[in-house]
């Protein structure tokens, strides 16, 4: 049986989900899409085998030969595509955010709850990566005692014109936020961002690094640093300490160069070559779980929680202080919730 | 379109590529099955949506539904089913050895070059291994010069009992034969064995570890310790001496631990862990290149050169001395191969 | 010529030190000792070829055969008789904490600063490690651009009973105060202490481990990792953001045995297998500068800001806040000081 | 108590002995000095405190001033000052080689057995390297099993235009054959010596790389890539393959850079980055024993076989052939040799 897809939104990450659902992974296809740019659509379509145009997301979801939806639109008009999925009941993956407001997302969770059962995914593609699955396992596995803090950097090597101060912590370091839910198994319970020396690199008044602590609910302190100006590579690096040892991301350089005086090995250029394979192993999950009407991974309360401690983010920039993180209490359908277990 | 696969042989390989093509890659799925065991044959065929079981190799071939061949039967068959492949004008993919003697090979390489194009490919996984073709590119890249030596391990952990020392040859080093032949784009000249200390772990009268020694053409040397008792790990090591500096695989361990007075991370524990991802690679390859009429990868003239190398070894292994490895003329379909593209 | 050198203080340090100049190092001996337990210091003196015992400090720094006096007594000792030293004219080496209060240490600035010369050497070994010297230099030769950010860890594997959350900050960070201060060539201008989930390991009403964060007066930001109970081994690590890349210890294990799956490499036990080759360079440096009638390396200046930030860091422990630094103003025999200079 | 050294011969090794004597290591002086030429000699003996000039090797033996030798001079004159020490009941530090004939050897072990006791020590400064000792260790404590194989590299950056292809066996893997016997604690009973393709960085007429194989009494295969040309550093490489696993020496660099797309660290640009803390580490213990009137380490039957060993592979070189490898009966006098035990 193959899975019939839609999408909705298909720039650069929407063309990418689609290249695997065609080209790489196992039991899906895309049967239809469309854009705000209905040119654009309108291309992407003609490249693909029988795949449907719909001038509208709302149209899309209606239509009978859509099994799933992929939600690959800008921030914004997320929550009207994944609400209209939910209540065509079927099974939506939803590029982070999940919606861009507290209020947008609790209303999600409203939907799915009332609805009784998973039908959303968000894509936090981390927890699909081998490297952190084997961290993770180390932590579960319990040989090194209870984790009390961690360290981590998230590095892009430069970024566009329009990205700001605020999509450090909206962009960047919501990965590292649903990391360390997802490794600990905990909410966070209050956020603090200093300001180290600016980069010169940074363009005026952006603050770039960051160095961003999140306090889990355990008293787990993680530190990440945060930089989008880094010059050198895509790197993404993590060491959790725990009672009796460490464990950490190890570098992933498949080959080792010796020359003029030094052995080198090389760090990804960018976010496709580091998680390329978690996207596919991400998504092979979801095309699994959606053939099957149900729903893995991240969840829609990962997804509010993300969009709650990363406005707790944005004012802890502005105000320079500690600010504590407050969720609503969890319905019951996320509990015991099996995005949490380790995938690897 | 989907590629219609017939599979002959449904041993613990054949099952691998057939959750593969049905569960893993795109655009093929499993037609057919047969098997020696045709009770095995049934049962797999009956876990699989609308595969048939035929109760040979030839029928199974001659079926108009299969529109392509996957042989992975017992290595002494495989010369049959190839050539009646070839003869039906069907795509092929065998796993290594594309047959167990020189004659066999090269009437393979007749067939083919009768047909007058690629219709086989040898299952030499390695060279859709990323970490080799890091290092392959490192190479063409030139910036470390021309190759002068390489230094390879292929450690087994263990190997069952009917395992003998010249399975150590035909087995285990025919991929660095072939790893060899790919990397530096030449022909091997010849071959010496030479005899280590003996492991205790070796059952009596096998010789284990092997020195293997192959000459290339060039003169650049290869040394291939070869150890299929090596007790801690599947630990596959390679490096490349340039006139300017040198390359190597990198250790693969995802995550590293601190514990106990030390850092450590994961060595592979069999081929799987360590090739897997190389395995679903170079079947998407095929897929694709047999999906548009064509093969690519290792050709069967590379079959037949690994064999005749391995022929080489293992008189090598009996005589104590070097011994020459002779050609036969390469045929114009092999020249300018594409197969020794660097494929990463 | 030979220094000849008189030890005050002959506890476990003190007698590694005895060792170091009598065995180890060239230009050097120990010509009189003293301890508060004069039997001890009466059985390390009869150890030693011509050693003089003296029934107390002030009386073996008055001694005419004394050329160069090392401290290594308890810590509230020290302002007594570095002062002493300097009265003497004689050129002092101090272990860490120079002094324990902040008005002691400016009190040895002040006769220092009269004296009109450098005559005291703070033990800060660090600066002489190889390791941390590679990193300065990386830093220093401008290739990577301007220091933004540091992450370091100090973990040492446990602590005796006597140990308070307290010594976290005045005998292990005292290190990392010292390290930022001479990596950056810049002072310290504010200090927080954050307290995350406590170690299982660490005895009621201890807080193990700590993040320190040091902000540097340009700006860096340093975050120190401080586990006393880290339970695996004696690990210190470091790691500088730039502008244009990073820098960091490597790990530094002599050999990578294979075994059981794993791959793994010792982390050095304690302080005396990771930095002995430190305490050795550095103090035959000492011996250098001491027999040209100078001094070296960690100055008073030094040994007076590390005992102001501790003081802060302590505040800092209690109050949960930023609690700034404050420094009287530089003297400028201690400008352009040569103990800023990379050593390595 | 002090030891007054005499050297012979103050070219760039002797020079960097005397500067270890005088300026670094602890219980020794340079009591006297000669060469060849003695103009060299008299600048060297001018800027040391109390050294006297002797006009022979014999006189300076023979000055009642000097307590021990050491012996840095040309090659070929090594046997009539190690003879004229060992007449004189001096101990004695011979550099490699400790004669350049078998018989020259052997003549000084006679000399040293009818002596009755060790009075000669010869430079293999390996065996007091930190990283072969920890390999060492491993191997003996014996958690890996018994070695089988050992792959070793030796990468000189570049040579001189005086250097030979025999000096690659002579100079060069002259360390590799005494770090054989002395990790395994064992002769080499046959060299054999294999030409791989020729680098164009070397002479007309060159051979380099050479792969060098080392059959030990054992069993154990030993293979050393000796290269004189490498191009980019001074690269040591070494594992020993066992029963149960592996070890190896690790990379050496103090610090990791990332920039430009890769993490990097150095690897030494010569002998002297490298083995400098080796260096060190020997004489030390030679100036502890000589002393004590004993010696140590590396013994003249270590000198004597490695040079047996060398003129095995000098005419391996020539023959393309293995050649065997026949020792002399070992005097009591070298059983149980204490220069066998770990040093570190």
């Amino acid at each position: 049986m193959t899975l019939n897809v839609g999408v909705i939104g298909v720039g650069m990450i929407g063309q990418d989900h689609i290249r695997r659902l065609t080209h790489v992974l196992s039991g899906a296809r895309v049967a239809a899409v469309t854009d705000v740019d209905l040119d654009r659509a309108r291309t992407v379509a003609d490249d693909l085998p029988d795949a449907g145009l719909h001038a509208s997301g709302a149209e899309l979801i209606a239509d009978p030969g859509v099994d799933a939806v992929v939600v690959t639109s800008w921030g914004p008009t997320h929550e009207e595509y994944v609400l209209a999925a939910v209540a065509a009941d079927k099974q939506v993956f939803c590029e982070k955010p999940l919606a861009t407001t507290e209020e947008a997302c609790s209303r999600i969770v409203d939907a799915e709850v009332a609805a009784g059962r998973r039908l959303v995914m968000v894509g936090f593609m981390r927890r699909y990566d081998a490297q952190y699955n084997a961290v993770k396992s180390t932590i579960v596995g319990g040989g090194i005692g209870l984790p009390l803090m961690m360290h981590a950097s998230h590095r892009n090597p430069s970024v566009p014109d329009f990205f700001t101060s605020d999509m450090i912590i909206n962009d960047s370091t919501v990965h590292d936020i649903d990391t360390a839910r997802w490794l600990f198994d905990d909410e966070i319970a209050a956020v603090t961002v200093l300001k180290p020396r600016v980069s010169s690199k940074a363009r005026p008044g952006f603050n770039d690094p960051l160095l961003v602590l999140l306090e889990m609910s355990s008293g787990v302190l993680v530190d990440v640093e945060a930089s989008v100006n880094s010059g050198f590579a895509y790197d993404i690096r993590g060491e959790i300490v725990c009672e009796d040892g460490t464990v950490e991301l190890s570098e992933s350089a498949g080959a080792i160069v010796k020359k003029a005086g030094h052995f080198s090995g090389r760090v990804p250029a960018d976010w496709r070559e580091r998680f390329s394979r978690a996207f596919d192993t991400e998504f092979q999950a979801w095309i699994g779980a959606a053939t099957a009407g149900t729903s893995t991974g991240p969840s829609a309360w990962d997804g509010y929680a993300a969009t709650v401690v990363c406005d707790a983010g944005l004012a802890a920039l502005r105000s320079g202080a500690r600010e504590p993180v407050t969720l609503r209490d969890k319905p019951d359908l996320y509990k015991s919730d099996p995005s949490r277990e380790t995938r690897w």
